[in-house]
């Protein structure tokens, strides 16, 4: 018998199969590869034909958009969003609209065009935070913009144009309609119980430990009770943080060392999966809060959303997050990270 | 410069991209093409193939589970939720969850394998109408079930496992989150204005035209101002009316020749698009009333999802709802269907 779970945070039903549980060779798709291109405007050489970078670490002392950088983040050639203007905000008979301002950036995360963000040294994972948290902070500046995205495609069907290992941000006008849910979700809990969601959630994994797949001092990983695709998996900090630009040297060392262990493990398991993830972070004007906890999410792109997905933000889930976490448990782990052993 | 729209319906952000508007040529992708097969349990002579069928339309006399049928429902041989046993409502902790319980059903529209829906006859379409009708009308009568789920996957880039023409129902004891949203913000709205939010909607379309494709006397056929994808097309009753199968003989009749038609003009305009529809009715509990307006939503599926959508309920459409409006409107429509001359 399938069973039906709610997620605690947004309230959403997902139906978990539980028979005929699907295990990881039971996905027939193609595995990334890294083809390498006869062009790669990420590639060293390359740097005048992306708009000037924004920022860029250098320990060589080069000049800005020549070779030499370690990483490397750029206004996106084709922005979803023009960061020019003013925001015009207006109505249309029952309709709202405003102008499509915002920030639309690339973060190159290495110039090495055969890496993945997986192969990277974890030191160099760690740079990819700091770029993202150097950006949030500078974006923050722009009284315009209430929520910065962050999030990375990898592999063609998960939406990346460009193999060159990157991830990207938006910065938005307003905060998206699913950030709201999760936030004023946790908000009303915290008014119930003075305590955050996202905390309770945690203990109350840490003592069931069936979906637990690894951790360290400062971050768990695991599959989320009402995940809703096949090895889906968020990483969380232990301790109660709302945003996350405001992480330690220490949690973004150890954020980098976790990423790079369950993005091993991913490809192990479910040899090389494109996926997607995303940073789901406090809103800008109330970014320091008790009620919401901030944390990353894997989903690797395995299953074809159709029609029943679309229509109801219902999902059917082929594989119980219990038996993703015990495969990813199994699954060997670089060094570096401990496997949740219960 | 892009523009941001939020969907009055359920307050979703849209990006419109506006500059370098994506036409429909510019969408890749495979058409969708009957390909026939060896073997398809959907076709005549494989009725034992399928599990007994709950609901034929034969007007030769035949004997059940044998040939002679027009239209066939049988439940889904790999069911997503299981028809037997009781709910049993129950917490883990913190979470919520229940059994799997729940119908799902197959609606073998035609028994032509050369067929699509776009290519029946008018009447054809219209008897798959009083089928998804007669199957809820049905299903009403247990009392586990809080929402019927008619969906239509077309092709497989949107997820259809078989080719041979078919629908879905799916009865399930929740309300899914996206149908709650859809209710409780219009009966927040017909509480604040004493109107129906989808009527308003309808009054303000039917006034500025840009976004009308076709109508006739029972349905309007319009491209959202909120689009969340290129293409993407609404069926709504032009009288307000909550639930889909409280429909008159009349209006299946005029919604059958408008659904043929659009369906129609997307395999002209976009040269056979594989696509998803859903009927947004209202939950069983409060089927009829004033605030809900029900209909039917047909999404196209040209473009990839990636983290960026998952991760913020947020769409990019790269194509705005007027193009899109404007170019179904100038394709060739069939007899029977009146273009919106606006």
């Amino acid at each position: 018998m399938p069973e039906l779970r709610k997620d605690p945070v947004v309230g959403r039903w997902v139906i978990i199969a539980t028979d005929r549980a699907k295990r990881p060779t039971d996905f027939v798709r193609e595995r990334v590869q890294i083809r390498g291109s006869s062009f790669c405007p990420f590639c060293y050489g390359n740097e005048t034909k992306t708009p000037p970078e924004v920022l860029a670490y250098r320990s060589d002392g080069s000049r800005p958009d020549t070779p030499g950088w370690t990483l490397r983040v750029v206004p996106n050639k084709f922005p979803a969003l023009g960061i020019e203007g003013t925001l015009n905000r207006q109505g249309e008979g029952l309709y709202d609209k405003m102008s499509g301002i915002g920030a639309h950036e690339v973060i190159i995360e290495t110039p090495d065009h055969r890496a993945t963000l997986a192969t990277l040294a974890a030191g160099q994972i760690e740079s990819v935070l700091w770029a993202y948290r150097d950006r949030i902070l500078d974006l923050k500046k722009d009284r315009r913009f209430r929520y910065m995205l962050i999030f990375k495609n990898h592999g063609e069907a998960a939406g990346a144009s460009l193999e060159h290992t990157h991830s990207q941000l938006i910065a938005l006008p307003v905060v998206p309609k699913r950030v709201l849910e999760e936030t004023e979700c946790c908000r009303e809990y915290y008014g119930l119980k003075e305590r955050c969601l996202f905390c309770d959630v945690m203990r109350q994994e840490a003592t069931s430990g069936v979906r637990l797949v690894a951790e360290n001092e400062e971050f768990v990983a695991l599959s989320p009770f009402a995940a809703r695709f096949p090895f889906e998996i968020w990483l969380v900090p232990k301790f109660h943080q709302s945003a996350f630009e405001e992480s330690s040297k220490r949690q973004f060392e150890q954020l980098a060392v976790l990423l790079k262990d369950m993005l091993g493990r991913l490809d192990a398991v479910l040899d090389h999966p494109a996926y997607n993830y995303v940073i789901h972070t406090s809103p800008v004007p109330e970014a320091s809060n008790d009620y919401y906890h901030w944390h990353l999410e894997i989903m690797p792109k395995l299953t074809k959303l159709a029609g029943f997905e679309w229509g109801t933000g219902f999902y059917i889930n082929p594989t119980p997050p219990e038996e993703s976490a015990k495969f990813l448990r199994e699954a060997a782990a670089p060094v570096g990270a401990v496997s949740a052993t219960r």
